[in-house]
């Protein structure tokens, strides 16, 4: 439930390069948007590269809003696209910052799409208006935009302009950037979010997650490599990397949350990643109970593996309602109605009279828990056990998760035993840090857990944090205490 | 997935009475129209009474779409209100045809909603036009409007008139009409499909599914009997009945489709009816599998059912993108993607290597059966057994399910066999005609299941059909054949 | 400057029939539309006859806005089209009340576009009512449309049943409409608003003003006379009369201001009529003065008559801003500036240091002359001398002229005097009432002058006013006091 | 008749500074925009300083489109704005080119709005690229944010940096610009395009033409003089110069086409000018005629020169449709029918058996003057004189009027004789361009008239053409036979 308080990320990216026109680009770039949509939902755009000459639409709203039957009859052919859909705090800005970003610079034009957060985005920004520059927007976007022309100055090509640019940048960013005559994906060195490329009849595509090349029919072919450049041309793909080495990184909550459940990310299947956190916690937290249900949709997977872990049957908690869009109008405080009991509608018959496990992924301020567990108590459950998936938030996240600010996680300030009575549960169990390493169970990489641990893969500029730059050993990084 | 080749139905109906304007009536309307929103999408209105004037805004789109905020933000308060949400084929006169029917007459002004079609609408529209009347849409609406005009003009009261209107209509009909002191709750003597009341701050509402009154807070209190008129207004809740007298036969499909899981519906859950027909199926069509999946959304009830009476796992087969909406531009038959693509992706590490048991509601054309299959197959499942948690559709529907010509009926042409093998499937079993009055273990009612049996609860003018005008047993309208 | 404060009045109509489909009439009725937008800006419409079946397309807003591409791109084509603007007080019930009025009845499909004012409405409704009719508007042409439903029951043919319907009906109509196989025109026995015939390829085409059919390239041929019913079918053209005779009262308004300058109306130039009422003006109210100007654009071919008249040269003496739309955000009283400076400016080369002589069509409540004249001061007008090319509005009108109530007419109330002083001139002239006649010099029709007298051409029924049935003498009608 | 193949400029621009936030300055902005919206439809957009930061909303599409009522709503109050409207070829990047152009730099934000075009744009642009720049749009506005951007670095003070970026500039240039703390207005040496200077309440406005000042009324104080810069902040109003000198050379089309007629430039107004065109006319090119009119709206004032001179009646010619907006759908070829009769009509009683002087303000392609003469002709004139208050189009603009390319100007093909016969009227008169420095009689500014004769005040980077930069002799720049 996205709309209802839980943590945003930043992004969905998409790219393809047709080594001929034939088969068009435009129906592929709008159909992963769709596939990519739950990455974000402000604004949206694709760019086209008709004989070298780039055109963009993009705009505020999801794709179905931005693309209209108009518009997609109006964009030109083209032999490749690269598109992007952000989330952003609501903003009348919102429009300015819908990517993808089109620039033209000494070498030609560049059509840039990013998924991630300059950590020192502030630092470069001002090196570059020392320089004469001007910036229309405040996304990274348009900082990575100067930074790779003027790398391509020196530069013989835009691949080794973005690797150079990449070296000055800290953060995380995933990106797909197109020029005239190529398509460049590329990851930063610690590969915080996710992104693949695949294949679909001969040509390449680059997507932020594997849903998007289910939507189109394309095949995976492999994930980019944390520091790795992929350019792609009429020569063919190669492959570069940036000069800085870090240890792998991924965020964590691309498992627990973020990616799609049908995704692959890492060589592992969301899905799994899910129903192996739900598993962990009937081991971690039993509990004698009827009926295992999860919030849709984001709790379903691990209600599944905490059923299936503890045999009490899996059952349809809650309907949600498909149909409250953007301009749904919320009830007021004097409706006395919460939108909560709107979106989501308790199964009286598989509550009633219950002892119900209800499992979550997350929890941010607990407000919208409340409601929904006293949803559960009016529809006849006896007892509610709430189980979540991720450990407790208690920290900032600088490369990406915007969970507002400290002192609204209600993790952060209040003990396991005390939100047990906040949002009015019977028992409560968050996932054990220690096992995050282990939902992605084929998975080579490593993660980041800095939102649960405050511990960081590395410095961030201006903030007194406790980077590490190395993976950290469990025990390194979090007790028994702030993990519960 | 409705927009799949679903059979449809028309319409949801809600009403309120206030019996001061303290609380207001347009939230409570505008929320209780998003709860019934996929009963019809085609369009939708809400007519208010303000001081016995009463105001209409209505148009084609959904609640979305036609209640903006600046169009809430106009429409005036009131004491009472009637909201409608339709389905109808998409056509350029789905505005003309939108409701409430707001009209003028003799003794006042009156807002109809209805839900259901009229058998014998041509004949009283020949007789209203011998008298002189004009129409101005195709509507049931306006022509019931006319019979209650016409009747008031020699009874004291709208209830009676609504009354004796009922005994010229044939068909189904649930129907809310507002006058500008009264609302007028009404359902045909046969009780097609379904309209309850509920209470809200001890003021009546009306709503064609008990999920509209958990959606604002409002308590259930019973059904609306079939041919029963109830009618509220400041001197309290008052009953009366249409002369005309039949057996009960509820829509059996609002069970195993139409009505959302979380209804109550002739006191029964409906989520619970699917999950019996899931169990029905598990012992009608046992199998050796290792997953049941279910198809979103409508067939996950049905798929735990069929997973808790076999005791194989349950688990989750598909992600459903939720952002599709009406805009959404299909592929073209020359992009060789298909829509259900895009609509729905297989969770491969569900499905994978694995024995499946794919549980959907029901068959029409089976286009999109094949679609679905052929998503599993490529996701890996060695075996796909479909189970379906309806008889095969064989014959039309004069009540209000739009299942096309029966031409278009796969079930209609081909045997059980020949469907395995349009569809791909190792084997398929739909559920007995027999079990269907099961299904609902707490009615009292009577089932309508003519477009499985082609046996109907009344004569249908015009058309050689063979009606009866009791509950049928079930060895008299159906045989092992058409079952399956 | 129809928008402060002028008088209003009531739609505009056209029609036109192909004996083939060849040519098209959406082109036609499109481009007409825009030619009669001066005589209602709140909603229009077009009804297309493909083959018998009749569609319509109709919405609030102004041609622009109702007919996009979009719209024009799905409407079928047609072998006879009606179209319609509609003036009417701004409200919610705009699009209700847009015309075409499409209706079925017992005989098959009308579509009706009317102009004028039913003052029996209440009356006949009345009686239709007690019959069982309901109405879904409170527009005449619903009341217009049951009488001729009615009528046709028992007549052969629609355009009888149209000329019997307009003998039920008192007051103003110019009407065209359109059956599955005929097109009819007619109007009022008074024939108080225009209606005129023309050919287009041989076809023919009906229009409120002849302005419409210039704009199609069509011919005009002639008035549709008072009380004529006019049939075009593939039979050809026929021509037929209601029984009730009445004598020729043209709204004398319609020369004034309704009409656009380049329409010829009863044989008589509007212009020319303009020219000859500043002419009039010229030698009843001579002025030493430098200057002639008009308010644009209804005040600027009275203003040419005057200044030849009186050997005062013309001069441009306002700039009108051609953008403001419908949704111009008037400045608000704490802007302290006024609307009507954004919508006019003075041209103060013009002006400054001069006498100048004002002239405009008419003075309803002063306010906008008042800011009109202060604009000329502020530009260094010495002496601003206003001349009015119609006399004081001082009584209601029932034929279509929305003046709003009696009590904000500024002459009902002030003496000439008076009025001088509240709009800040130095002299003010109205037309004296009995060169009315005399405007139009070559039309034989006589006129209704109501507004300027209170004496009407018909009794009013509900109003106690002072109907006379055959035309008035001059002198029985106004007496100088009332003139000025 | 700016639709019908007119020449196009580009811009309007508009400035206000409030001491203090009382008064307001987004309705000034808002009804300033709609008074200089003839001088560009394609986008409009208004930046605000609130408390030094500035927001900016803009749009393609007219004030009317861009300004609704929920977007001035939620714009934030301020002490400062920024506003412009922009004239550009259609294209799907007007959204992009619509300014203010807002961008952030080393010291702070500036709103730029800019008339005029850039004679060494691709120069400029090519040197920025070399140091790393990059460019989001193809905007002369852009470019010359860079060089205030780069200026200000070394600079004290915005108005300073104005200036210097001034001296690297070529080409036509009327600015307003505002920073955090100011607002500066700046013209380029020559003073190609007009812009004034206003107060109001004791406050600083700036706009492109004095009409501007009138709508929102404010006091006309003076032009802005070529080169010079104004700045306004707390301290109150400073001016300063660039380096640059150079004879002033005002686009000589802003009196005959451009500016409104209430517009006072450089001293003189426009509605004198044209009629002093008309005056010269009626004395180079005398006729017997009948009446005089002009092609509205351009040609009026004009019309009354020629007549006044001539002593020939001055008539009201056509009637323009002031309906036709930016949707509207042109006839077709095969209609038959030419959109210009939709547009204008011909007043019948004016022009039958008349002998008709016909002005207007200029011819470009032919192609709409054909058509407006045989309305004339159809309406019955016998005679037709055309005469154009300017000399014939023979050569290209270089800083801002957009005539096509020169293969598409009748005169630049055709001679006068020949002219007549392709446009079918008895004579044709051009106003001859030794008379173009008499139409200002007040102005002391130079004129450019490189249009009409291929002598350019300045030289044209990358164009083989004749610069001079001293005011040129009238016998240097045209002959007898170019003029006509």
């Amino acid at each position: 439930m996205q709309s209802m308080n839980k943590p945003h990320e930043a992004c969905g990216v998409f790219g393809i390069y047709r080594k001929d026109g034939r088969h068009g680009v435009i129906p592929e770039a709008y159909h992963a948007l769709y596939a990519l949509q739950h990455r974000g939902q402000e604004s949206c755009g694709i760019a086209i590269n008709t004989n070298g000459v780039i055109t963009c639409h993009k705009d505020e709203g999801l794709v179905n809003d931005v693309f209209t039957r108009s518009v997609l009859e109006k964009l030109p052919e083209g032999r490749a696209a690269v598109a992007h859909c952000l989330y952003g705090p609501k903003s009348s800005q919102n429009r300015d910052h819908a990517q993808p970003m089109l620039v033209n610079h000494r070498k030609g034009a560049l059509a840039l799409c990013n998924n991630g957060v300059l950590t020192n985005a502030a630092k470069l920004r001002e090196e570059l208006e020392d320089q004469g520059a001007i910036f229309h927007t405040t996304s990274d976007a348009e900082i990575i935009s100067y930074l790779v022309a003027q790398e391509r100055l020196s530069c013989q090509c835009i691949e080794q302009a973005v690797a150079n640019a990449m070296d000055r940048m800290r953060g995380s960013f995933s990106m797909v950037i197109m020029s005239s005559a190529k398509l460049v994906a590329a990851r930063d060195p610690h590969g915080f979010h996710p992104l693949c490329m695949g294949e679909i009849d001969g040509d390449i595509v680059f997507a932020s997650e594997s849903c998007a090349l289910d939507a189109i029919g394309a095949t995976f072919v492999r994930d980019i490599q944390p520091g790795e450049v992929v350019v792609v041309s009429k020569e063919g793909v190669k492959t570069l990397h940036c000069q800085r080495k870090c240890d792998s990184s991924l965020c964590v909550f691309e498992f627990i949350y973020f990616a799609r459940p049908d995704s692959i990310v890492e060589g592992s299947s969301v899905h799994t990643a899910r129903v192996r956190a739900g598993s962990f916690l009937a081991l971690e937290h039993p509990v004698q109970a009827d009926v295992v249900i999860g919030v849709p949709d984001s709790g379903l997977d691990a209600a599944i593996g905490f059923a299936r872990q503890s045999g009490i049957p899996y059952g349809i908690g809650f309907i949600k309602n498909k149909y409250i869009g953007r301009t749904f109008i919320q009830p007021t405080q004097k409706e006395r109605a919460n939108s909560v009991r709107i979106k989501l509608n308790a199964v009286r018959s598989t509550v009633e009279g219950k002892r119900v496990v209800l499992v979550d992924d997350s929890i941010v301020r607990g407000t919208t828990s409340a409601h929904i567990v006293s949803l559960l108590r009016e529809a006849g459950a006896t007892e509610v056990h709430m189980r979540l998936s991720s450990p407790p938030f208690t920290n900032m996240c600088y490369f990406g998760t915007d969970i507002g600010s400290v002192e609204n996680l209600i993790a952060a300030k209040h003990s396991t035993e005390e939100i047990c009575k906040i949002i009015g549960v019977d028992s409560l169990g968050f996932l054990n840090v220690n096992h995050l390493p282990y939902l992605a169970d084929h998975s080579a990489c490593g993660f980041c857990k800095g939102c649960f641990t405050g511990v960081y893969p590395e410095e961030i500029p201006g903030e007194k944090v406790n980077p590490i730059c190395s993976r950290p050993l469990p025990t390194d990084e979090t007790t028994e205490d702030n993990a519960q």
